[in-house]
């Protein structure tokens, strides 16, 4: 993986004592963006070659989900294919989908892995390789349905790789914590543990219904750096914020400190209106170790950016932690 | 029927591929467009003598629900009555109503017919005809509640009236398919047939929770066409959008055609918000043999136009059906 | 029709007050009476040449629920017939159904006619007339779906067929009352009237959650005698009980009086215990004029009778009456 | 109480014949006026000193809720402490809360009377007195769980004092209607009525799932005048608009009128949009007798304000009430 | 009060180690046993006179609830009043009841306290007082609705009336804890407190779902031996079970212990089938310091019996006792 | 594996003609089997040295889940151990379990293998070995949360251990498919394929809501014949009843046939009545080749068995299979 490209950015606003902003520009990707579409967000990006690539969420005109590839200079102006990804076999022959949707990017070792949510008799975590963000090799899916926001550690722990993921139901889950599972091969997976549980509601409400893991985390000296998204269920329904967490380097199943407050919620109009009202939903953040910038779906409609300084959101995250 | 108005029309914008577009000043008729009303939606219109009348569903501010006659020479500046429909006995004297909303209108030979959804006991269909837009006759409800959408078709068919209708429940309705009835005589009604369900999921998603009729068919050589609003369960409850199906001239309970993508969801802010949020529900269509005006409730607060060349719209309805 | 059959009869046991009592070997029909029954139960009989013929819901051992012919002489001992009834069209080619249950018979003019609730794309009302309980001849559904419990009246009213009915939802609806409806041919129904609701919770609870047509109306100088179940919803399910109404013989949309206590409650262990605990269902009862003796289902498993003086039953109601 | 502060006040626009109307600055308070706020709104306001004080309810970023003191010279611009409220025990050791939130705020004879939610094994009714908002003693709960919207007269009513208050459930209660209940002594209630229920669907939908007391009533000549909010559950969430009544002076359980239209719904941007879109809520009013200023959370996110004048709005409620 | 009647009793069976044990002749109480009743159940008895008085949950064959009065030598055979207990105004006027359930009996110092669930716009706990079983003077409801099962200890505490109750919701409430409330006159209530809650479902499930206090406690050196019910949600409905506790003398809102598994649950077949099955639902206990006579309620449908020795009882909750 | 001892057997009984007979002696185990037990139910045998070993299902009084070991002569007669299987450490240190149920057991190669539903924040497949039943080494679970009715097949496919199982939520799951799911190790599993769906309603409604695989599966020639359980959701809660299917011995997740009516469902009174009514749940089924005996849990109390012949139940699936 070659990372020489410059991360996208824009310095904090003045005035601002945010830890984390928004980009002035939102949302960065637009809802038409592709002749076909009706929506694009939850979507994941990685640097690629001297710059970036992507796999985006297009829910098209029938609201039909899948994933596409997309190619960027800079970040922010992206070139989304219009057609979707087509899928080769990788370690399996059923690659099999009723739908796909919300992606996650990550490289390891020698190849781009992305996972998603892949529709087989209800949702579960589909999972593929890429050398070159044209060919794509699906593997079996890593787990049984009910499973959503399945995100890959982008090296492997103690010699086996290592997924977050949500179990869910087969619905609009009023429910859901961050577990972690291995595997030696990206086919079978086991040594399932629990990660991390919603918020009580007096301590943390807009984490309080569910939880997901957002991001493919940021290695760092103080953890593995994770931005998620929390639920509130309100009378008028959910409200998806992002918070963050760090975790245990060598177990990462160990949650050393998460955000009490959030980081970023609903709040512009875009993350406001849309299909899916009140929604930030983080699938993706780069980082050079100094600046970080994170992709998020906006109201199931766009996708935004907020940009940070890393060693700012670590140091919020251990000042603000709800005791883990 | 004297069909000699020029139906509205604006062209379509620049750049613009849609095969159906929204009228630029939309909304065309505000929420307190009379003195009384909450929202004004869901609402009908039809050719009458040098213009147009309507029957347009007023929401008051107690938000009682009632049917208004209203009138414009262009269909896009209206006239709407300050008090609402009072009916007279047509073919029946239980012309009780605890509510009236959702109205359509057609001519049918001598005579105007509004159906609409009408409060007994529960939301059920009921019926009226008019000659001029002030004497309505209200006759026998077509149906036991619960039903909802009752649409006529503008003639007979082989010699008996026919109504689309969508059977409920008696709350928010999460289900909903299309079914036709036949009646000679606008008093008993029969000869009940399952028309259009749900898609699913993963063929359409904006149509796979329920569907129901929207405006009166529009008779063309291909067949009737019929534009029908779709909902959708997303997380943050109930997303309506508007697309078309072709029905067989001879036997309407046949589906030739019918859109996977939809034609219009809701995107503007007049639709994004308001008393309801995100939807779109078409209940009238002029035609003029070339060119469609489609009438819909937005956010269930105010009424919009789109438009769109007839012959475009069955021919983009054709190429991208659902195998029904 | 001739009616020469001595109706089946038990006399009140010693030291019982009760207005109505059960046979003392109930169940009549046991729920493996025939070789391929899961449960037999909510069943109709009707007097047929010089005994009685019926029509029963016989659920087989996959739970598909079908009705079947059946003939007595006494109408306690039954030979039902081994294979399900096969309908011929009546006034429709679209004897299409998913499933057939809770049969009512009743002999009107010069034929028998069975209603039940037939599977179209849900639960709607089956109509079949049969001259010799052999050939069966289906014709339109009476409604659309949803509903239940389609009981007609043994004479027209007015020259038309009348029909009561209850409007449902496609699940195991939790609320229901009961209307008429009115056809001048068997094939277009109309004039639909609300004929009795739901009691209050307060005045009679074993009512309060929903109500339907039992019997077969039978017709005496004090009106229409029908006996119809009556649900309460208890923290552990639905308890189905029996009560009776007296309804105008010119209007039977006006309910006389209707019994604020039921008749018959589940009380005995095959009424307690079986597929669906604690429900008593009455189906059709037979009348000499001065016997009465009720057919009811008992936990959707069996057949049980109960028995009466009609005279009795008519004052226990007027004088137990709700405010209607 | 010296109550010489002029309560904030806007002129009728020009053109408007609506007897309340929106401040032209909404919202007078913004999401982020204080440094932790995620979003201030349901906040109360009372005359103290020279000016205004004011107890508000300011949600932090973990989304936990909270009260707070704030001033004004105008009743518009207000500096709210940017530390919550810490209680000290009044009338009772006990003073846990798991969450604090809707304030309403009284003087009643030496000290103001502060009343909120509070969270005590789920929602009830917190009071505490304060002197000069600096301290507040905290009493025992009014009541048990669950409770919300707990308001109390100015005054007390034949020697007791007098809350309004509406019974709930633990979660996002789909019912509530309005009770009142009185004490010797602050501590033990008791002689609880029902004043005002939920208002049928058919007369006044507004109000037909909820509704729960606002202001702190107002002693008017034609009675107590209590601004209070009502819900209609739409197929997309709850929608609270604002109404009012007279109350009885002498029995305030007597309803003497009562708004069938609502004085105030959801239809600016920041009311239809925001943490929980479609909320009027109001929680205080001033008048000088002549003018009213109502404060009303909006969307859960700020708060707006309304005014109108006493005696318009007092005949307002007169001719445009519910029977009640 | 006279407590010289000896306490009804039987032996514990050969070859049992229960720590209680049933009736070998339960139900001791039918459901037919007065002339009007669907079932008798949920009833409580006390001490009178030369033998015993009791208040019974009797339910018409309306299903109508209500409360009769009943009289007994030997606390087994019954005579009740065939007709309900009719209130006179104690320390109010307001003595409507929708309906009467459940009651529990109490003497303090000169008089009998009776409460029960009293229908006022949803359930509540309504009081009386009585001197003689025949003439009831109803107070002013304790508490506003929403809740059930108020219990009255037998004595004030620190000069004050306590009362268990449960606070729940308007209809099958799943959720419920204990609370106790505190009154200097039978008029006015305070000083709320939480007192037990629902336990894990991995450490006691049949009282995870929620609990309700049952019979008046019993004063003894261990603390007040109070009878509670305990309620899992199985698949097929709520299960009721009996468990005991010990509440401090002088704060019973401190629990000392309180049985993790349960004393008595559904397994005969009174207790298994009835219109509610699978219910015990402790109402009263008798004691004589050595013996415990406990009344249940029997599938809601009839009243069983069960002893045990009040020293094995003490000494089996202390040895089998959750952490509380 | 020694599999000397003879199956436990009754003959058909005289007159009956089902493929599958109960014991005439059931319950084989009582509810009060072990002193401190609630019920004994759901639980599994397997051919053990000259006679038979079990783990059970015993919910103690408090209704804590456990699991058991027992031994038996002739599989009729248990000895139940009192205190349950405590594991130590097989393939993970991660032996906490907040519950254990429902236990399946066989034997593969050289040991035991026992899989149950193990309480790891929601329900998963816990998975342990024996080699005598008195050591059990827990490994780790098999899936995330939330699953039950995990069992293994008795003989490595391909090389690879398999795993039937349900993927549900984290309560009273309303739907279930049965899944097959592989592993090399014990340890780490993927290859997760549906096997079978649960049956169209108007098919097969007894298994119309969820399905779940009962019985390790019998290897025979026509396939392996495997017990599973069906639900229909009826009005008064789930009834479980037991089918069996035909799985393709090459590729298990290929179904050949499956039962469409059942082989047996809740009709006697031990399963009809319990704690949880109408339940027949088979966890264990021995076959000599010849005679096949099935152990169920009934009512969720007791232990039940039926017999039949192994080549009549193949031969009755394959005669009256659903369509697969």
């Amino acid at each position: 993986m070659t990372n020489q490209a410059i991360i996208p950015w824009e310095e904090r606003p003045a005035g601002s004592s945010e830890v984390m902003w928004r980009y002035s520009a939102n949302p960065v990707i637009g809802r038409y963006q592709i002749p076909s579409s009706n929506s694009i967000f939850n979507s994941a990006v990685v640097p690629f070659e001297d710059g970036f690539a992507g796999v985006f969420r297009c829910d098209n005109k029938a609201v039909q989900m899948n994933i596409f590839a997309g190619f960027s200079k800079d970040g922010i102006n992206w070139d989304i294919n219009h057609e979707p990804i087509e899928m080769v076999p990788g370690n399996t022959d059923m690659i099999e989908s009723d739908y796909k949707y919300d992606p996650r990017v990550t490289f390891i070792e020698d190849r781009y892995w992305v996972t998603w949510c892949n529709g087989y008799h209800g949702p579960t975590i589909g999972i593929a390789y890429t050398f070159d963000f044209k060919t794509f090799h699906q593997c079996e899916n890593a787990f049984l349905p009910f499973n959503r926001n399945g995100v890959l550690f982008p090296e492997k722990i103690n010699g086996r790789y290592a997924m977050l993921s949500r179990p869910s139901d087969n619905g609009h889950t009023p429910f859901g914590d961050i577990y972690i599972s291995y595997s030696p091969d990206m086919k079978y997976w086991g040594e399932h543990r629990c990660v991390m549980k919603v918020a009580p509601f007096e301590d943390s409400a807009w984490q309080c219904t569910k939880i997901g893991a957002g991001s493919v985390p940021i290695k760092t000296d103080e953890g593995w750096l994770e931005f998620y998204h929390g639920v509130i269920n309100t009378c008028n329904g959910f409200r998806y914020s992002m918070g963050a967490a760090l975790l245990d380097l060598e177990d990462p199943s160990k949650v050393l400190y998460r955000t009490q407050p959030y980081l970023l919620a609903p709040a512009e109009m875009n993350e406001l209106t849309g299909d899916v009202p009140n929604v930030i939903f983080p699938c993706a953040a780069l980082s050079d170790g100094e600046k970080v910038a994170v992709y998020y779906g906006a109201a199931d409609t766009v996708v935004g950016m907020a940009f940070g300084y890393q060693e700012e959101i670590i140091d919020f995250i251990k000042k603000n932690s709800l005791s883990v």
